[in-house]
């Protein structure tokens, strides 16, 4: 961590600075750069709460210089992360794709299209049983029942399920019953629920947020290994931006970015990224493109019937389509 | 609500669309616009998912046009709500200020700041006994024993308590003793917390989260007064651009905007909205002169010090400077 | 367009505002939808500074709803624009890769860089002569020089070339010289340059401003067709988000959004897109994948030496390998 | 600058680029930070490309330290600058406001409007003579004839003109006619502009860009200086972010943060800044309170008949109201 000190700095507040900072336990370093006077502290800032230091009345300002997130970081664990879940595996080599509809509605629905799904060839169903909705006013999905209703689905089918928490009411459920477990990208600094969900040991796969950096992300996947969970799949799934045209602006260079600091798989979300299904095909096929491990897809066999999002699901035929192009480009990316 | 249809729309198509939307209970209206052709909807909205209709293949794109948010909106509640927490008033004509640390540390530290901002002006006291910290590895917070030594600074003060809420653990406590329960810009979209929080009926402080948009603001309202609650304070505390000269960027315009649209007090938090102390007393001018209902500000009578945020805090001195401020401009604005 | 009323509009004042609207020429329907009251105009706006209309008193705000590009976008052009430059095809089922160095510094760096780049398969070669530096003390280019040895490396090569123009100083040089006129990001808003390039009729890339919208990228492509040109290449080439990790956020929605609006090729820079060599393979298989016309890289044959920008430019070791997948990508995806 | 190197790089590479550095005049530092290892380059940068360092394959990334605006920032002109135009000063203890209509569109218009507005207390008059419309079908202004018509204004009243500049056509008649020449958003970094307006000695009024950082402002700001001009006032006027309820986020930090970084007058366009008429009161009111050493108010006689932007005008009686609060407000904080 540099501290960059104000010019009119006098030389006896610096050297008190320097000696409070090494009686806690710093080693400070003094540096002159073209005209601005720094101190740099070497040792563990983990644990302290650093912006105190910017009050300090002769600093101007500080820079923090090495990552803080060391669980999730590439620099300690320089190996990909590979999860296997029931046999099927994510990251490293292995590329996998998550589909199912939005919300579970019924066990035909849910049934038809975890069915259509696997013999396209995703590996994990999804649906949400608990759904964040921004009007009070809509579906607010079928809660655990949604739940049963996609233990069904993996029986039928054998694909593990994937579906979203949105607070710690049910963890004894999620933990028995769901393979992996979502946080969404509205959840992924709600700090307590992390920690209560990586405490149950089972994986995650957790969305960023509307308006968070990928470093930002990945220490929300450091709060989730520090409470004890190990698989985390990381999903890039559109971020806010000034453009209008898209519900959210799907950032693919998320992928090889977080490719190159972090060891956990990165999927990417072109549904709600885009929230379009005319846009969904083309920005699947990027994402794999630019190297993604995985994606998740909403997949609805009457979209426009859809109680939630119908406007960015594909049917099962365009679902067919698409993967059959998403394999042949992964082909090409994973020589 | 407009369907906006696709120019190759047939003749025969968007008459059975039209008949199918009359027999889900809408009225419909044909419209041409210059070359453009659309189908609107009156009728009650409020309970249909309507980006379903974004998903029927001669339908290009939808536009809403009446406001989704009914109790919050001015429209049907005209009069501006004056919320009374234990004779404190904030909203109408009301201005209050709510102050205190950024977190509660010790019994001292808390009695200390309550006293001198009381003296200072101050309407109430804030604390966090709960955290939220991007870092897992930093201070969490005092927990249950923060919130009792903020009761013993009520006691000692007269000032109410102003305190966040991470989550549903402790509904109890919150609902017995804390008088405005905060609401988090993080978690201004967890809304199973804003369902159990608007169940408890107590005045709730709102803050906007740093990517969403005044409309969602008061959809997040929505959700707290269709749960129960009545007195809802609504803050605005900074959004991410890409500016990176601040922590966030002082929205002020949310200040107007949101007086037209709700009858509901806005207030101004400047020190998050900064993340600098030296631009916390000129935004919270800035925003008393907007028309600001009040402010929160964070005060620390040793900032270096600080647990969280010192960078951002006051000094209780420069607190009372800046108050003195605070009150001439609001007599300039309230005439 | 649409004119919201408010809701305390008399009937006399709506009645006295239809009929001026009917005067200036404009037919107005009156509807009514759920509580909201409205105006709508059909009649040709294109002319008519609309904002006026949201002054007025009765007006609480207005919507429009008609494309305003109209040669540009599709309604009217529904077939692909072909863009033949010397025999290059850009657009429709014609995909093409523009290639070269950032700056034109030499003419054995510009021999050598124009000949690997073509051997690799590139279509056109690019460098710039005049360069835009946000500071001034940095390297501003070799300007007309740099025209002629881009001339030069197309004497050689065969390949077209490709340059930015700052400003109206060189439009005879540009018009005689330059095979496709590139207009950068941060002139994507300088209309008159825009007029003045247009009325050269020549072929003119233009690339989307910082912070613009796709809507706002088509009108300044509206801007050139209105002065005469008719071969346009729109380039996207990322955005400003709140994001640092990247020097850009590259939006490849973009390119299939721009497709559905438009009939003009679109192409990506994932060069300047993300700021850094190491993602620019990625990003540009992505592009391909997402279905873009064609791709700008920046190539320098010593990138650590290159006077500007060498961060993100590759070798032609690099390029090369690059443009082996991305040839296999486009097989893909051309089917 | 700082070279932050790659946890592989070899001690062997690591000295070879040490040497390489010092051999091109840097004193280069050897430093370690936890487990970072830096390289640290005292020495002046000013006129070297860094980002080339960027691209070395043992430097992972760099860091700038040092400010880039060698002229425009407080560092070595400590003392507030204070612009003098016809004896009208702004800067320093000085604060003014400049008001008039969007464009000039005739004699009685501007006769009018710069009557009333002096006699609020207005120290400038602006219009425009040249505009900068986003649709190429719209009113572009009455170009030289506007400012003859400005200069009558001038003659009447006594109160400068301040018109805006879009590019290198008229450079004559603005330098003689024009008391503050004006460069608009869009064209902030539009740098062979700047270096011919810059040359002409002239006061210079620039906007922030739309998305622009306030540093780039100031390297803006930075290339007027170099280019010869002294006299210049930077507006703040809104950024682009993704909320859409008005036009741009006014963002007021921007002022004193500005007042930190640079000795140069700092003021706000609330009008352009929020869009609607409604809203330029309060946060021009905010605007002053945040420490503004002027506003830039539009200012229409008849704003539902303006051929631009009518719909953020203030009337004259508006106008006149909003004045006496601004002093009023201005008061307070000048002590």
């Amino acid at each position: 961590m540099l501290l960059i000190l104000k010019p009119e700095a006098k030389p006896e507040s610096i050297q008190n600075l320097a000696d409070r900072l090494q009686s806690l336990g710093f080693i400070v370093q003094d540096i002159l750069e073209e005209h601005t006077h720094m101190l740099l502290l070497a040792g563990d800032t983990t644990y302290v709460d650093c912006d105190q230091f910017a009050r300090i009345d002769i600093v101007d300002s500080i820079m923090k210089v090495s990552e803080p997130y060391k669980l999730a970081g590439r620099k300690f664990h320089p190996d990909d992360t590979v999860i296997d879940v029931c046999g099927q595996k994510i990251g490293g080599n292995h590329f996998a794709v998550i589909a199912g509809p939005c919300s579970v509605e019924s066990e035909a629905q849910i049934l038809a299209v975890a069915e259509s799904v696997k013999a396209s060839g995703a590996a994990f169903i999804r649906g949400g049983a608990f759904k964040p909705r921004t009007s009070p006013y809509t579906f607010q999905g079928l809660g655990l029942d949604g739940l049963e209703l996609l233990k069904k689905a993996r029986q039928k089918t054998g694909l593990p399920v994937v579906s979203e928490i949105m607070n710690n009411n049910h963890l004894e459920e999620f933990h028995r019953d769901v393979d992996i477990i979502q946080i969404g990208a509205r959840n992924m600094q709600n700090f307590s629920l992390l920690r209560e969900v990586g405490q149950l040991k089972k994986p995650v796969l957790i969305k960023r947020g509307l308006a968070n950096t990928v470093d930002e992300l990945l220490m929300a996947a450091e709060h989730l290994m520090v409470a004890g969970a190990k698989d985390i799949i990381l999903c890039e799934r559109g971020i806010r931006t000034f453009e209008t045209a898209t519900r959210n602006t799907l950032d693919l260079s998320a992928v090889p970015i977080l490719h190159k600091k972090t060891h956990l798989p990165v999927i990417v979300d072109p549904s709600h990224g885009t929230g379009s299904w005319t846009l969904v095909e083309p920005m699947a096929l990027a994402a794999v493109a630019a190297g993604a491990d995985g994606l998740m897809i909403e997949v609805h066999n009457q979209p426009e019937a859809a109680l939630c999002d119908g406007s960015q699901s594909l049917t099962p035929e365009n679902f067919e389509k698409m993967m059959k192009k998403i394999f042949r480009i992964r082909e090409v990316i994973a020589e």
